[in-house]
């Protein structure tokens, strides 16, 4: 068959969204839409929900053209294809999700975190693209990541390596709400975090001006944006303090896999420079003078609304080389 | 060729001593023996000396059953051959370590760093045999580390990964004299590191008993032990420290990596419970829930004398398998 006629389908699960798309092999894709993951709290009828969406697309495209289905979603499990235990998911308990919906769809599907997906994505289309170590982060409402070595994701025995926003940079630091630890990176480096710096800095800083002082108690990460981007000092600060954790928590993972690059994903990378740059500052800092100025620091290549569903399409491609 | 008559050469460079041994498939050390490093501060005559001593032990085991030479070394370079800039060595700048080893005995040779070597070995012959996903954590003079994923060494893009001895556990915390560097865990669980928790734990209780306080500054890692073998308070506090601090940095290494095992070696092992307890009890405390009471948290199978040496020369079976 000819290669360039082969197609997958990634879906992206998010807590709110799902969003799918039809993709072929330079990574274009070809069609794509989406269903309101909340409107199905019973897992059968959101797979039959996706089926009656999706089912009409691979007819028009030709069946035989569609390789199989890739599924990026939040603790998704690559070994066993199911989901556990989501918090942010109204399945709860352990959903064979890669099991049901390849029944449903004939078709083979493989599933992994959207971490996970996004790092693949970007192995296959983006910044990554020939690249055998890297490490990719995503800064949203939590902090994710995916870690290629040797030209792998690394899955771990058990398929839930990777957890690198859950690792402890300041210990007896900022409570986490949703694992009640201490001091974790997604504690800060997330748009969760970001809020936070921004009311603990209004409190320490009473007597300054600052754009932020009018949305007292309903702060959040998007106005934090918007008063930064109008040159507020103390906002801009805030980015200054998540970059620097974030930086000492990279510096930490680059002496772990020594990867040629980080590439940084998500919403809080919209801040550009505001945190790029106290974040390369404080990685390059926290270093060994062996690794320092040697590994990349680089946004993702791919438009974020598009990075998940290509990520988990290029699951599709993975698993046929296996 | 009968696969049970090959032999490899394992060669373990420290500081003070290299030692070498003829290793068969199942792990046995036919003959070894040992140099003095300090003796050539030139690599050549070192080189040279080793041949001298070597040359005799392979024509008499024939040299045709030999199939290769493994080198561990300190900031030994998988890559390159090279060991780069070894504090803990007199020889300085980049030294092309296995090329000049091949061409003198005219076989393959393959070089590592001595963490790696031991991870190989605790892969090959040890308490890794079958495991995929594991790491070694050395605890001697200072803290290395081997990373084994997917079945492979964790080397990164550059051959320097798992420098996990040099992430930093506690920001701001215990300068390491070494690097200049804050908070480090090898400024706390190496050797040095428990003579300075001691140091430190002897000023603040100045005013309770403890052994040792007769060696007042002349403590060392060696009396810390003995003084809490017979069961002094404030010695076996110096463990519990050391094994916090540790504990904390393995919860961190698992939510990277996700092992099977984590597999402590080294002279701080020595101390048993005293250290594996605390570190236990840390480790798991700092775990997200997924990840808790799964990693088998274990000492090295391997007698530390011969450690090095079948780490090394199991670098000659790794060799012919790529």
């Amino acid at each position: 068959m000819d290669i360039s006629n082969e197609l997958a389908i990634g879906i992206d699960i998010g807590g709110t969204n799902t969003k799918y798309g039809v993709v072929n092999h330079r990574g274009q894709i070809l069609e794509k839409g989406e269903i309101a993951t909340e409107d199905y709290p019973e897992i059968g009828s959101f797979i039959n929900a996706l089926h009656t969406k999706l089912d009409p697309l691979i007819s028009s495209l030709k069946k035989e053209n569609v390789q199989g289905i890739g599924i990026g979603a939040p603790n998704g499990n690559y070994y066993t294809g199911t989901i556990e235990y989501a918090p942010n998911l109204k399945w709860k308990g352990i959903i064979p999700l890669a099991k049901l919906i390849s029944e449903k769809f004939e078709l083979p599907a493989a599933l992994t975190n959207d971490a996970n997906a996004a790092a693949v994505g970007e192995m296959t289309y983006g910044a990554a693209r020939g690249m055998k170590d890297f490490i990719m982060i995503t800064l949203g409402t939590g902090v994710g990541s995916g870690i290629v070595a040797n030209g792998q994701l690394i899955l771990g025995h058990d398929g839930f390596a990777g957890e690198l926003g859950h690792t402890i940079i300041i210990p007896g630091g900022r409570i986490h709400e949703g694992t009640g630890m201490r001091g974790s990176l997604e504690a800060y480096a997330s748009a969760t975090g970001v809020t936070k710096t921004a009311v603990e800095l209004l409190e320490k800083n009473s007597g300054k001006e600052s754009l932020l002082k009018k949305y007292s108690g309903k702060i959040n990460s998007k106005i934090v944006y918007e008063c930064a981007m109008k040159n507020d000092k103390l906002a801009k600060k805030v980015y200054e303090y998540t970059g620097k954790i974030l930086g000492q928590a990279l510096a930490n993972f680059i002496m772990f896999s020594s990867p040629e690059a980080i590439i940084l994903f998500g919403g809080l990378t919209r801040a550009g420079d505001m945190i790029m740059n106290p974040t390369r500052e404080h990685m390059e800092k926290n270093l060994l003078p062996i690794f320092q100025n040697k590994v990349k620091l680089v946004f993702s290549e791919l438009v974020e609304s598009d990075a998940a569903i290509l990520g988990a399409s290029a699951l599709v491609w993975e698993m046929r080389s296996e």
